[in-house]
């Protein structure tokens, strides 16, 4: 065997550990009885441990440097090396006692928020939210990827990408979103959005949303949906890709867009080539790349007038009360509604991405040092105000609202509009090689849209970078302007205008 | 820290290893997509081999040296280093290349198993018998901890038995099962067992087994109940026991006695005291200790005439078709119907034990090498007649009916009679204690059955062995008497005798 071989054997079982720390995480957050979670943390930070140990053993860091050595490496062994390396470096660079720091700090963090949020008080979080950014400004030392911080951090989960690419993009949709935020605003023919706030059987919604993935070719046998507070998708195995929902009885969008979204999650990963089975190159190649499958499915499939056509007459039947009197054009309609609201996680297409990019420019002040943690709450509200045209009444609606900072996750959101950006330009391609997409969707039809994002993406896994797949699938960089032409084709339209 | 100190800071992780492995299989019965098992499969051999290599390392084997030299150790710390010992013995003395050809062996064997019983046709199936005989006899030369293999092989599951132990006690306890069996089967005022092969409601069974286990106060904080084609009991860690059950819809007992008796096993586990949680010691001490916890509660309990009292209207409301002009009476004596049949599984309580005694008798000739495996079909019948008088029409229904052997368990089956003598033995103890005990479950009370148990048995783990612990609770050796006197007293009011 050589290096490479050698290097493959160790991070075939390195991602074995992580898939079997992934099942702890899946049955915590599924099926834990409430007074086991004790019992848990320490298998999790048992398992981290062991994970933690293999991953900057002597061995690996010698099988790589000797993996350098060969030449003529071949896609698959070449994208081993580097994300080997990506990931063996990561490891040694942190020391185990800041990692381990990061991790209490989050879970009490995690607490405080909890309770922050519910008093409506962000005094109470603020102390370990300033501790967490310490923390994460040493992560950004230690690991010294690129020359500023926060782009350190944004290099986590978007390989590759700084914080001058993303805010030069987000600049330009910035000003071409407000304008498209405005015309609707002003449009005097508004969808009717309250056919979703009736009362919607909770279990019909279930069997529905079970019925769709099905219809979008997620593989039962290899996979499972079921239910958790705060939905999510992981991989258990290269043939074992779980996905949960929640289901609100007051708000049909919850459950059903919900499962297509995480179903999108999951199909990228189901689609991975099996010569990358279980190795370190099977996930996905970046976080906005992942979340462009999601939105994708839920929001160029999932709300499009086609999708409804064929599903909205089965929809009427299981909900004949809701339904009543309202054509496939009027639900199509209320499913788009847009209009600026407080919450990121229940904004629409068009106004979701200011919700990031308000997140995304305070990180960057916050990591640069040039704002401080007790002014974010009114700059919050100021941005919320600049951006959207509406104040946060409470803090709990405004600068409390997501969970990610209290982890310590810094550098994440701008990857949910990036996923946004990279699955319009994604899509445009797939429309321009398949025309007829759109009508097959009418036809309950909606393999060939997998297909080819299976031979274009899925399969690669971490095989090619982002940067280097969106070029290699589209001809061209990432530009966002493919998703502002989407928005206006879409939403206009929608708002009779 | 002294090596003591040390040796359960090593042990604790290996029972969260334990733990994890566990949680692998509970999600593999409950939960895992068909797709799935081989990613599983390699999960579980990659969990053994870490568990493996921490159990035989150079440390455990210095510490428990140096362990063994302290003097004056307290109860927890003896009975710690007598059970790291047994166990790193254990992995020690067998290698891992007979490990592994067993794994190998039992696997396949299960498949051939499944075909064999398929077809009735045990020609399938002998071949990775005897291969699987071969490669247990080695594990008893390999471990010969006693002078005869068979006994080597009973300590497995129940430590500190031997054959001629067991043999003594089964001798005894078949002459009066069969007085038994004799006086009863002669009776001519007998139950009427088709009340419970009627249509029962799979999901009303569902509901009133959770019900039930909740009076017997099962914390559904700490655990919870599913369905699995094979019911078990499984502790995910020291605040974490689950268990299954599953639901036929012609046949009453198999869930509600099933979801009682696995119970039984859980309330074991979940009543350790604190100071052993996730230790070596956190465990039921024996398998026959085990089985008489879920034996004591599925029988002395769930099936006495006090327990109905108290359960039977609620069951008459939620099934009052099923039970119309039925008195509880009438149900109980359905519930206690003896007789002789071919599947253990379905057994009664009183002819149960005779099964067991067949298995116990061809397991001993068999590793003996007294009888050869393509004589056990015939053997099988012979005994059978010999035993409950009737004689299997099929090898399906006979000698291929169980699936231990294809996975290697010789010596588990003597300790599930030897569980219902130990359930017997204690049990009137507890009765002696708590004469009430039987008026309380009339009005719905369990708890002082259960706090009898977690005082005397269940807080003590692997603390005693069970010799010991029989002794301890009962003030004398095991004696099958006890269950004969048990079975009498309940059986002939039944039976009108």
């Amino acid at each position: 065997m050589n290096a490479i071989e050698e290097l493959k054997k160790e991070f075939s079982e390195i991602t074995r550990l992580n898939h079997i720390r992934s099942l702890l995480g899946w049955d915590e957050q599924v099926n834990l009885p409430k007074g086991s979670f004790g019992g848990r943390a320490e298998q999790n930070a048992l398992m981290s441990k062991i994970i933690h140990e293999r991953l900057i053993s002597d061995k690996i860091g010698k099988l790589i440097k000797e993996a350098e050595k060969l030449k003529d490496l071949n896609l698959i062994d070449n994208a081993t090396l580097r994300e080997a390396k990506r990931d063996y470096e990561q490891e040694v660079k942190l020391p185990a006692e800041l990692v381990e720091e990061i991790s209490k700090t989050g879970s009490l963090g995690y607490i405080k928020w909890v309770e922050a949020r519910k008093k409506n008080d962000f005094s109470i979080f603020q102390p370990l939210l300033e501790k967490m950014i310490g923390l994460q400004i040493q992560v950004a030392e230690k690991l010294d990827t690129h020359p500023d911080p926060y782009s350190t951090l944004i290099d986590l989960y978007e390989p590759g990408a700084t914080y001058d690419w993303i805010a030069n993009i987000f600049n330009k949709s910035k000003q071409n979103l407000n304008s498209i935020i405005k015309k609707l605003e002003n449009s005097s023919d508004k969808p009717d959005f309250s056919i979703l706030t009736q009362k919607w059987d909770k279990n019909k919604q279930w069997d529905f949303s079970i019925e769709i993935i099905k219809g979008l070719n997620y593989d039962f046998n290899k996979g499972r949906q079921d239910k958790s507070v705060h939905p999510f998708t992981t991989s258990l195995s290269s043939s074992d890709t779980r996905f949960t929902t929640r289901i609100d009885d007051n708000f049909f969008p919850t459950c059903i867009f919900g499962s297509i979204h995480e179903c999108g999650h999951a199909l990228y990963e189901m689609g991975l080539m099996e010569e990358i089975h279980d190795s370190v190159l099977a996930s996905g190649c970046s976080m906005g790349v992942h979340e462009s499958q999601s939105r994708m499915w839920e929001n160029m499939v999932g709300r499009s007038m086609e999708f409804w056509k064929f599903w909205y007459p089965k929809l009427k039947k299981n909900f004949p009360n809701n339904l009543k009197d309202k054509s496939v054009k009027d639900f199509y309609r209320s499913i788009n509604t847009v209009q600026p609201s407080l919450i990121r996680v229940e904004a629409d297409e068009v106004t979701y991405g200011m919700h990031i990019i308000l997140r995304f420019e305070l990180e960057r002040d916050i990591i640069e040092g040039n704002v401080q943690v007790s002014e974010l709450p009114e700059l919050w509200n100021e941005k919320m105000e600049n951006l959207l045209g509406i104040t946060p009444p409470t803090n709990s609606d405004g600068v409390l609202q997501d969970i990610h900072w209290s982890w310590g996750n810094f550098g994440y959101f701008p990857t949910y509009f990036l996923g946004n950006l990279y699955g319009a330009q994604f899509y445009k391609t797939a429309l321009k090689q398949h025309p007829t997409l759109p009508e097959e969707y009418e036809k309950g039809n909606f393999s060939n849209l997998l297909a080819f994002l299976r031979e274009n993406i899925h399969q690669y896994g971490r095989i090619y970078q982002a940067k280097d797949l969106i070029k290699r699938v589209t001809g061209e960089d990432l530009n966002p302007d493919y998703f502002i032409e989407y928005l206006e084709k879409k939403f206009y339209p929608i708002y009779r205008i």
